[in-house]
Parts: structure tokens; C-alpha cells; sequence
């Protein structure tokens, strides 16, 4: 097992990686001297492979856990969801010490953990992340919330859980475009601040990519310490933390104006990262070469790196770059690359230029 | 004008107590510097009297306000308005530098606090509350949050506002029955914290009820620094802070069955306390004559302190009070007094003794 520490003063916790671990989930709750009371939240999807797991570990480390199951998919990520939540835990009579188990991938974290920061101002949260994608990115880092009709991610708070179980044997039952998906920002992480870990997935990505347990232990492992580094320097997104955001402006304007769902996250930023490295060319001298090397370890993983878009799309997609959340003083800004393994972040780009860019993704 | 400064480090602001402060909104909110963009959340009541005013205020110091009005009444404090709040906000396209001002009572603070708490995970946050219980309650300490079917204020955050304006000129469209309902917080202050307050408050109890301007900022402001003491030696609700729930639990209690709306919170709070007063004598020692003179100054502010319940009813409030908030590992525990000016948290009380005391409301 591996094990990274994130430190947040008093609000640290650790990130364990590795095989089986939802066994331990019991005794490690025990350990932190939570209070008897419990809720998994979890999917439909999910809940049916380990919930029953995950609820006999608490039972035997002597918690009372219950099993609250919402819908699969984005679409539950919402406040209805999130009022439902609520209810079943004031009907279970969840108390301050109780604590909240969130089962499941982004969006059964990002919405459980809006749940347990709000729920009676507040209760403890551990996530077991059970996709790639939320365990080298949702579940690090403290960011949970829910969608409105107006945009994703716009409701939520910054709430550290009190642990994180990354199970690597989860991803045994899930689908290769998941898993490719959350190759997409196991990559980013390379490519924004280690340049050695970009190399060892240049390496090593046909047995990443089979899903080789060699190994991959210490990729996660590397990807929640990069996070959790970089969350330590900014917890609040006020600086650094947006560095994280590579490749995110384009490609969450790709999910909004594509409707959520046709593309998974992973797939379109994996278009925005792309298409990221070649406005850093433009502006900051970024090599062509660096971003054939980006573009063909999307490849190699499987990710799509094009996108052609008509006129009315390119404008759409502009128009939705503009709601971001990133958005201050109503300019956008950019996270662009020096080199792999350097970024910065704030830069502004010319529309223009965007535009451009956006405009050439078929041929990227 | 009086000042408060409430110390919570990077958290810190100022409560302001005095005359005509809407007309100071705007230029108090551009020394803080906050963004352009702002919403003026408030109610059907209130919007009428001084919407324009603040409105007017934050436009001629370069803002660019909207307004969103609730219907008033504690059932708007609810995840529907909440979600409501959110959309307008969306719409408006409001971002991370803009900023929320509460103007309002309670309800209205509580629900645009949570709002501000929640909104892009958390945007800037100003209170101007409007009525006496809100200016020395609600608006100080930063707890925020609706209610949920299954109880008050279930579900919220702790997130403090960056300024607090008390205009009491606001008193003046206050209802009477409102104000008096706000004097049981001040009395409140008086029991828990400063006997000096208490016997002020003895001495022009006939004056203040009739809002004579004279000496009421000082009452107000006091108030607001007592709690903002408490406050700040215990933020987030882990010990001290319990004080100010003296004679709540049982008020909570009694608003809960009693249908909420039929006793304003201060009304439920009156008896309340005087039952907690009981409660000491048997638990702590207070003299009967303490209690007597807490009794005779809730009855001078015109505020029950009397509440005959029939069986069924005591046993419900008996339930009501084991879904207090307060409750861990499925015990109650009171806040009791030793004498005027000094009280503790943390009592656990005989069920059989809360029920006698219960029991006897009706002769108190």
C-alpha cells in the first residue's frame, strides 16, 4: 500500500493506495474516532458491486452504517439529489459525529461531499473512490459540489474529507472508456508538473493502459501527491490550484456545448489539453515537438485529441469558455506550458487567437 | 455610530450599529473591495421599505446590483428558494469576486448567507439585518442555513459575512410583536454573560421596549460584541459557543410542536429560558429570586413566560427536544445557569427532571 499525506494544518488527512483496501474501511474509521453512525452514499452502478463490502466492514468495526443509492450518471449531480440525501439522513437521525462514506466516482463524491459540508453545518467525509478519474483527481483536493441548469459545478463548497481509500481492485469492473478517461488526467498531471512521470507513462503506457497492477499503484499514488501538493499551496483556488485546470477552459466548454454525456470529462479535456499545448506554442514559445509528445500519449491511451467543429459550434463553444467559473472581470484565463512538467497559470489569451485555435481542433 | 470588530483571524470584520447605515452600504462596500457585480437578496416585506435605498447606495458607489426578493416567512428558508437564489445568481452571470447582501430578518440572512457559502463555492457576503433579533443574533457568528422537513436550520454552513450594518432606523416599520421577540435575545445576553447588561436592562427595560433611540445602539452593540466573544473563542460550534443556547433547547422545542409560526423564536425562547432557569435552581443552585428577576423582565418586555401542555404534548416535546441538533450519542444536554451573568454548557439533565420542569410551564 501506498500512502500520501495531504497537509492542510488541521484539516490533513491521508490518501491510502492500493489493493483490497475496502476491507479496511471499518477499522480505519475506527481509527479516526468517528461517532457510530453512518451513511454510504453511493450509485446504482456501483452500490450492487461493493456496497456490500464497504457496509460489512463498518458493521464489523462496530458502525451502524446505512445505504443511501442515487442514479448513476451526471445527471444526479443536483440539488434535487442533494435534498434527498439530506432527508434520508435526518430520517436516520445522523447526528455531528456521524460521518458520511461516499462510494462511487466523481459524481457520487462531489455530491455526497456537498452533502456532508452542509448536513448539520458539517460532518466528517471519507471517500472511496472506486473510477481512476476520482481517485487521482475529484476525491484530492477538497472541491465538492453540484450542478445547476446553468452550468456544472457552480454550487458547492471546499470540504476536506478525513480520508481517501483508492482501491485499485475497483477498477477491475470498470469500462475501458472510464478507464481511459481518467488516463486523460493522470497524463495532465505529467504534463503540468513532472516531467518524469510523463516520461515513465511515455514508457509504460501499454501497461498502464491493460490496467498492469505493477506499477499503477505508484502512478495513482504520484497523481493524488502532485494534487496534494498543490491543493497544500492553495487550498482555495485563489493562485497555483488553477494550474490544475490544464486543458479544462476548452474542454468543459467542449462538454457544455456537446450536451454532457457525449463526451466523458476525460475525453474532452484530453481535446483541451491539446488544443491548450498549441495556444502555448502561440504564446509561450512551448516546442512543436513537446506538443506531439502530449498528443500522442493521448493517442496511444485511447483519447480522442480532435474535435471539428462548424462556425455555429466554434462560436458556441467561445460563448461557453465565458462561463466558466475561471472567468474574473469577464476575461478568460489560461493555464499554458513552458515545457512539459512547467505551466503557468493566468495567462490571457487573446480571443482571437482562441478562436483560431478552437477553430482548428479537427486537424489538431 | 457604534463598532464591533469580531475577531476570527483571516476571518475578521466589523459590525456596525446606528442610524441611516443603508444610505453607507455602497462606500462601506467598496472599502472592502469587492467586485461589481453584487445581489441584494430580501424579503416581500422588506424589499419594499429599503430595496431602493441600498439599491441606490451600491449603484452610486459603482456597483451594478440586482435585486431577488423571497416571499417572507420562515417556510421560504428552505432548499427551494435556495435553489431559486442560485439560479437568479447564475443568470446574472454573478462570479467569484462578486458579492451577496442580506437585507432582512433572520430568514433572509440565514438563506442568502447559505446561498453565499455555496455559490461557486463560496462568494463575498454582507449583512444588513433589519429587524432587533437579526442585529444581535443571527447576523453575528457566521452560522448559516435552512431548514429541512425534518427540522430547523438542518442543514448550512459556518461562513462569516465581511461586514454587518445595524440600522436601527429599520426598528421603525418593525411590528411590535417582532422587536419584543428580539428583546429576548438581548435578555438573553444578560443571562448568560453580563450581569451589567442584565440590571441595564432592569433599569430601562420601559424605554427600550419602546425603542427609544436613546441607549439602544449600546444595547445593540453590546449584545453583538458579546456574541461576537463567544464567537471567536469557539467558531465552529465545538464548546463555548453552546452558551448561547441557553433556554433553546426547550424553545426549539416548543416551536417545533406547536407548528412553527404560532410563537414568533423569541416568544419560544422567553419560556424557554425561564424553564432553563428552573432547571438551574434544581441543577446548579440558582436562587429562586434569580429566577424570579429573569421571569419579571421577559414579562416587562411584554414576552410569555408561561406555557400549560397537556400529557400528549409534553412527551412530544420531549421528542422534539431528542432531535435538537445538540444531541451526541443520543443524549440532551442543557445550557444552566449558576447566577445572572454566568452560566455552563454541557449538563446532561435526568430525563425525568426536563419532564417535570416541562410539566410545570404552565405555572411558571
Amino acid at each position: 500500500m501506498q500512502q500520501v499525506r495531504v497537509a492542510l494544518g488541521d484539516r490533513s488527512y491521508d490518501i491510502q493506495v492500493g489493493g483490497a483496501l475496502i476491507k479496511t474501511l471499518g477499522a480505519s474509521c475506527r481509527e479516526l474516532g468517528l461517532g457510530a453512525q453512518c451513511a454510504v452514499i453511493s450509485d446504482d452502478q456501483v452500490a450492487p458491486l461493493y456496497a456490500e463490502a464497504a457496509l460489512a466492514s463498518l458493521r464489523k468495526a462496530g458502525f451502524k452504517p446505512i445505504l443511501h443509492t442515487i442514479p448513476a450518471g451526471e445527471a444526479s449531480k443536483c440539488l434535487r439529489e442533494v435534498g434527498r440525501s439530506y432527508d434520508v439522513l435526518a430520517t436516520h437521525r445522523l447526528e455531528r459525529k456521524s460521518f458520511i462514506v461516499a462510494l462511487g466516482g466523481g459524481v457520487v463524491g462531489d455530491l455526497a461531499g456537498f452533502v456532508a459540508s452542509s448536513y448539520l453545518r458539517g460532518v466528517a467525509f471519507v471517500q472511496v473512490p472506486t473510477t481512476l478519474l476520482a481517485q487521482v483527481d475529484s476525491s484530492v483536493g477538497g472541491k465538492v459540489g453540484v450542478n445547476l441548469k446553468a452550468g456544472k459545478n457552480l454550487v458547492g463548497a471546499f470540504y476536506q474529507p478525513r480520508l481517501v481509500l483508492c482501491d485499485l481492485e475497483t477498477f477491475s469492473t470498470l469500462p475501458q472508456r472510464e478507464y481511459r478517461a481518467g488516463i486523460a488526467e493522470v497524463i495532465k498531471y505529467g504534463v503540468i508538473y513532472d516531467e518524469a512521470l510523463f516520461s515513465t507513462l511515455e514508457r509504460k503506457m501499454d501497461k498502464v493502459i491493460k490496467r498492469d497492477r505493477k506499477g499503477l499503484a505508484e502512478v495513482v499514488a504520484r497523481c493524488c501527491e502532485i494534487k496534494a501538493e498543490v491543493v497544500g499551496q492553495d487550498e482555495t483556488e485563489s493562485g497555483l490550484r488553477a494550474i490544475l485546470n490544464f486543458g479544462h477552459t476548452i474542454g468543459h466548454a467542449i462538454e457544455a456545448i456537446s450536451g454532457y454525456g457525449k463526451f466523458l470529462h476525460g475525453e474532452a479535456i484530453s481535446i483541451g489539453q491539446v488544443a491548450a499545448a498549441r495556444l502555448s506554442e502561440r504564446m509561450l514559445g512551448f516546442s512543436s515537438v513537446e506538443t506531439a509528445r502530449v498528443r500522442e500519449l493521448f493517442v496511444r491511451a485511447g483519447l480522442p485529441v480532435q474535435l471539428a467543429l462548424k462556425r455555429a459550434s466554434i462560436e458556441r463553444l467561445m460563448a461557453a469558455t465565458r462561463l466558466d467559473k475561471k472567468v474574473a472581470g469577464g476575461e478568460i484565463r489560461f493555464v499554458l506550458a513552458r515545457k512539459i512538467g512547467v505551466v503557468e497559470h493566468g495567462h490571457k489569451v487573446p480571443e482571437a487567437l482562441v478562436r483560431e485555435v478552437v477553430g482548428s481542433m479537427g486537424a489538431q
